[in-house]
């Protein structure tokens, strides 16, 4: 097989899309969809990466409140997912425009999103500047998951959350499981 | 629907697995096994991040050449992701053992995977320790595509290179697609 030469843009995938809300100085919500976000700290402590532009309206949010929470829609959802990208929470309240419900967060202000069966919350530990985007790292303080959702182990069960994500900017469900992490090893 | 709180671990999915390269000293090449890569800075300068635990081989190695190679998998290469998750480098040559064929690459010294259809090829530009990982932002230089798998634009084909995707301590495939970034603005 040849290889061949391409532009570089975006050029990592699938990616988990999500919906990160976050509150203004006044505790009204808002909503921004991102085609990635990142697990970079996976135990001790937990933490979650979100890379956002500085012109967006999400960057002001969270660079002025320390907070934000990650809430992973279904693929069910997926045109709610688009048409919070497609306009700013400057115009528009997107809970009420797209019909979504916002919950109380256990720590933090910004609300979960009910219709996303999971739901992360996140401090903000630092923001750096990465190319054209803000990297801000959030050490995850609750994760919430629908009931139906959880396994009796206490963990999400995948496949009953209906995973949305994204590649190459098309959004995608996922597909099949292959096996758990180590399953050559019983091989 | 309730949610219940669970302990949060590892809480964001779908992500793409992948196979990253890098070279020792002598030119002596490696591969590990990371189950999340990130999209930072998507198109000036285009940045990939990959979190890598100080202890890992792979961790010694882009710290001294400050290059790497993101290969992305296809979901049928998914026994040979998980075996290259299970061993150090430093005890064996993964290329070998599982019947890898290294490539010379455009612009660094770390070879392209040839068996994987997406090969992207990255300088280090920082690295921040963030929790239990190093966060090592990489600017990509070249990304090679194998010759069936670009559409007639240049871009990657998606569904020609049958993605991998990680979830939950899972390997999975992905599924179908469900509109392209933007879909809902045409409806």
């Amino acid at each position: 097989m040849s290889k061949v030469q391409i532009k570089p843009v975006r050029p990592v995938f699938p990616s988990p899309a999500g919906l990160v809300t976050s509150v203004d100085a006044e505790g009204r919500p808002n909503i921004i969809t991102l085609g990635e976000i990142f697990n970079i700290s996976i135990r001790e402590p937990v933490i979650v990466g979100i890379a956002i532009a500085k012109p967006r309206y999400s960057h002001a949010l969270i660079s002025a409140s320390k907070e934000f929470v990650v809430n992973l829609p279904t693929a069910d959802m997926v045109a709610t997912v688009d048409h919070c990208g497609m306009v700013s929470g400057r115009n528009v309240d997107k809970f009420a425009a797209y019909g979504l419900t916002a919950l109380p967060a256990a720590e933090v202000a910004a609300p979960l999103i009910a219709e996303c069966p999971v739901n992360i919350e996140c401090r903000v530990l630092s923001v750096q500047e990465i190319g054209d985007h803000d990297l801000f790292a959030g050490e995850v303080v609750a994760v919430h998951v629908d009931e139906d959702g959880v396994t009796p182990d206490g963990t999400v069960s995948t496949s009953s959350v209906d995973p949305l994500c994204f590649m190459n900017w098309e959004y995608w469900t996922t597909g099949q499981p292959l096996g758990r992490i180590g399953f050559t090893r019983r091989e």
